[in-house]
């Protein structure tokens, strides 16, 4: 009898991921059913699941051992509560490898000055130097796996690097910060700050008006994580008075943003339209077959949520 | 008797190095007479160079032992006949740093098609997911220190790093190749192009139209190294008939850039005012110093100039 595995998440998802899995499995001698509308909900084994789809009650599935998120943000599933089984996020090498060249690349852009350059060339030739990345400080808020390789690719260019974490955390070259206070003494130091925290309730609208006040005159923000950290009045608020000098924002509380949303015309608003991390189909299929070869040899799922913490 | 070193540079120049020249000596405990009018030439143990002073006749300087030059690029005096002592380069790790920020931080703005997202905001969600650096080929013409150290921050960001140099090299992670084959071979599969090399007669309007016509339809050309390398004209005709997406110079044929060349205005070349790698006083300093020291000593300069072969 081989192994259910059914795919929960939009039609769109299916076209994209049925021949990754399906190459996936083959690839790692895997005799797995992949399937969309499963004869019997107690024989399903594995949910490959993304958010939007119609599945929100994993009671029927009683055999279920576990769901492999396609995502790495958990924050549509972890709280559901007819989930019961293991659940394991995402932690996509392409994921990770698109978010180091998108933080590393906008970092470097705020550093080097370079919109008045790419976008306001008047003849005028102003040489003005920028100071060496050693001499320029980064913030990263959360130094989970995206976190900690956009604290190594920035660290390698010799910028001075801080890093905040809930529990205390240790890494090579960058000086780590944690609690309440770590986070006042991060934000403080920060001329370029860069957001990469699940979003939780606790790190919901982290970014207040109070936070924000923190931070050094014309410091830039970085948001590629969850536009919920962020409380978008503050910020606009910050900008618009001067205090912050730009914000780069990937992510928002609405996706699509709207057309109206006056991040989208703001002066000191760069807007990415959520592709600084995108999952890889192939390289996501990999991880999703590799924990249900796990899940069948009894071996420890990779990337497990801790339901409690809420990533 | 202490050990004279003429200072040769321009009055601006003076007044940035001075001090970092004198608090360099003290820190090597040289005893150095730093002038910038010796009593009698024939005294002169050291000349500190930088072009765009009077001095172009060494021939006086009849005890001289060595001329640093102040900068990286020496085609200013390579060529002086006057000359017949050892010449050393500049090779300043600020300088060094710096260019590996611009480039990296230029290379990233293309690879993820910041540009669009930067000046022209209309309120359109284009998710258009730009690929990664591992399927992004850079090519890096020159793989001297500064070249090295480019294409090495580029291949740790996963980039496909190609490398092009006079005579065969290699070096980890990056495909080398030298020749006239190699560089046709080189500019046919870069996707983003980076001038490195030093101005000779060999490489001056290197990137001619025939060369250019070489590189991929739609790619970038990236000039941190000197304006003379790339045939002005033959660019401007390969970015109007859209054969090149963009070009972001740093170094021109002549600087400041004169407000009506048309590299200002055209909306495919981005123009910064020579900054990418600009020597640092004090880490320049220390460099000169430390040669004085070495000639002193009796031990081997450090980056000495070949001037046959003109750097």
């Amino acid at each position: 009898m081989s192994t259910v595995a059914m795919f929960a998440a939009g039609e769109e998802r299916w076209a994209q991921y049925e021949r990754p899995l399906r190459d996936a499995f083959a690839e790692k001698r895997l005799e797995v059913e992949l399937t969309r509308a499963p004869g019997d909900p107690a024989e399903v084994d594995y949910m490959i699941f993304a958010p939007g789809g119609p599945l929100t009650d994993f009671t029927p599935f009683t055999g279920l051992k576990a769901v492999l998120n396609l995502w790495a943000g958990v924050e549509d599933i972890v709280d559901n509560e007819t989930l019961r089984v293991p659940l394991a996020r995402m932690v996509d090498e392409g994921l990770t490898e698109g978010m180091v060249e998108w933080v590393t690349g906008h970092v470097l852009r705020h550093h080097l000055g370079m919109d008045a350059q790419i976008c306001r060339q008047d003849g005028v030739w102003r040489h003005n130097v920028p100071p060496l990345a050693r001499d320029r400080a980064v913030g990263i808020l959360g130094l989970g796996a995206l976190g900690q390789a956009c604290a190594a690719a920035l660290a390698a260019l010799n910028f001075r690097v801080g890093g905040w974490s809930r529990s205390p955390k240790a890494f090579d070259g960058i000086t780590s910060h944690h609690g309440e206070d770590g986070l006042a003494e991060l934000l403080a130091d920060s001329d370029i700050l860069v957001l990469l925290l699940p979003l939780t309730p606790q790190t919901e609208n982290l970014l207040d008006a109070q936070r924000l006040a923190l931070m050094p005159e014309g410091a830039v923000l970085i948001n590629p994580g969850r536009g919920q950290l962020i409380d978008d009045d503050a910020l606009l608020a910050a900008l618009d008075r001067g205090h912050l000098g730009h914000a780069t924002l990937d992510v928002f509380r609405e996706e699509p943003l709207p057309a109206a949303h006056p991040f989208w015309a703001h002066p000191r608003v760069t807007v990415t339209p959520h592709i600084a991390s995108e999952t890889r189909p192939m390289s996501a299929a990999r991880l999703i077959a590799e924990n249900i070869r796990r899940g069948e040899a009894g071996e420890p799922f990779l990337h497990l949520v801790d339901r409690a913490r809420g990533y």
